[in-house]
């Protein structure tokens, strides 16, 4: 008979994998947007060059889903145990993982359109609610130890919601800048990006 | 050389897996339904509440996918060896959960059309396919406990045979409907949903 | 340290759920052939049912993948080691099973066209080369027992490589009869798949 | 508690899993680009062989992943722990792994065309830039044998540094042979596969 640790583990691991695969999956799919520029009757080169936005899109995309993978592996070398609810919230979060490239190529698109804003308030919006559940998540996780390895402390615990609690305190900030300007409100998450790619890096 | 127990452990982790590769890609394809609507002249805003019914099929395609993952995952925490068999009929599901979003996407751009019922139909039809597969296989699994794991009660097994009979049942009754009201059929069709939501999710 | 016979397990296991990526993701993708078929201005039952191509082609491509899958994790029951050429095998395999979808929806859309027969030939010659690799990764790591399990028997080896003989000699005379008949060659290719199927599900 | 090396292993695992997931999906998703050719009224054989690009770019994009696969897999036999500066270098791979097959079907249309030096500086660049992050993620974890597996070799570390060092040497040089004949730069690349597919089958 399987022990109650072996199975949690196993547990566990199947929902990382799962979460993986969304993850690597989302990320693959970004190069179906990546057209031959060339059916307009351009050169090459100067076609690729035009469609210089697909490409910053794409880069923008893969850089946010790749922090997001980071942080979520990060996450759960923490919560060592899941649950249905846990498992649920989980999987709210990867409905707004998997619309992070359909509103980064919107943004991407009409950055420079007088949509700007309309394009930003999307992209912030989606970024709000994915905190939220992000921050739901750990805190379901993490409330009373609920769902945490045994080797974790309190000071931990409570470090990492405060450094989780920048993300929708942000990109609330970068939505009501959306009103006001769409490319000031994309600086704002970009920086936002910087500041989780940093602290996934260097929290080792 | 390996036991018996430990390659039946690795045979049903293989299944687990391929099931979840399965259904995380189907999630993740969902995405690629969504489309820039400024393409026809519309500002971005309008464009994007117009195209409504799009993000209400991604999201009611998602959730469901989703709570078709989590109980999976539950139904192999009891069926814990597998056979050939056993393949087949879990291979065969996934034929039904592959072409959800595909029935979802029908309903979304139909139910308020005069092919309403004719979508519902199509949707109800899918969903009680699956059912039946579903049912098929846990009966397959559990009768004379020939896959359920060692620790799993007569009683246990009774209990899940019962929920899962809700399903066939009540998308059958739903088919039944559609010919009469595509709406009233979609509507018991959601309503399953969230049953098997609740299901999984506090039966822990 | 690591047993050797520890490494052997992970890296076996390793590339099984390479190829178990593969085939959950070329069946999936199977679902993206299928179109709402109102845009033509029919009725959508009337629609789907002038379609039927579209789904019988998706499910004979699922349940073929389906099948492959099944014999592929059969074989790797008794291949319980790898090397670098079963791996550049193994990976040669999938070209010919990516390309399953394409051909198989080639069949579907031509064959009761004039091009009957060009399709069940590319469909045919498709599934030769898929068996001529398959045999040889057998061959390959059966020959002295190469990368068999230790308690894989010679009388067990000798009775797959006549069944796996089955499928070239077969899908050579479906490519000779695809210059004859297209219907034809396309009858004696699902029959293989229903051999398969049956020794798939019944050699337990 | 877990242990140290349990934990190494079981980060390293998932990591390899989510490479692999990216690689697997990257090569399916190759087959999307193949389309029924007689759309335009020829006959499907003429069709096919007059599109006999797309099955060019099909192969030697399915081919080049593979390779990478393989030596990927090779690589991560060396490196056995990983830290969060990896796991950024290695996703940072994946962008330019999935940018191949788009690169690819670039040069399968436009290698004779006007644009074929073009195409080929595309084709070439992404290669180099691929190559730059691989030697740099290799000397990231070798370097002091950071991260590599106990019973690495300060010899096997170097052996394999200077196989690596071939790629961005030759990529180099077929970017700068770009600008003069775009089909000797990419003959130069696929002799350049050819050697690393060399490599990884006999290194065993």
């Amino acid at each position: 008979m399987e022990s109650r640790e072996s199975f949690e583990l196993r547990e566990t691991a199947r929902m990382e994998a799962f979460s993986d695969a969304i993850f690597a999956f989302a990320i693959t799919l970004l190069v179906l947007d990546l057209r031959d520029p060339t059916g307009s009757g351009k050169p090459l080169f100067q076609g690729l060059v035009d469609d210089w936005q697909s490409f910053f899109a794409l880069v923008t995309s893969f850089v946010t889903i790749l922090i997001m993978w980071m942080n979520h592996h990060n996450m759960f070398n923490y919560v060592r145990r899941i649950d249905r609810r846990l498992m649920l919230l989980n999987g709210l979060l990867f409905l707004f993982v998997i619309l992070t490239p359909f509103t980064t190529s919107l943004v991407a698109s009409h950055i420079t359109s007088t949509d700007a804003n309309a394009a930003a308030a999307v992209y912030s919006g989606n970024f709000l609610l994915l905190a939220f559940v992000w921050n739901g998540l750990w805190w379901y996780a993490s409330s009373g130890k609920r769902l945490l390895g045994n080797t974790v402390t309190e000071e931990q615990a409570r470090s990492i919601s405060r450094q989780y609690a920048v993300a929708p305190i942000s990109y609330g900030a970068a939505l009501v800048l959306s009103f006001f300007s769409g490319l000031a409100s994309v600086i704002v998450i970009l920086a936002v990006a910087a500041f989780f790619a940093i602290t996934a890096t260097i929290s080792d």
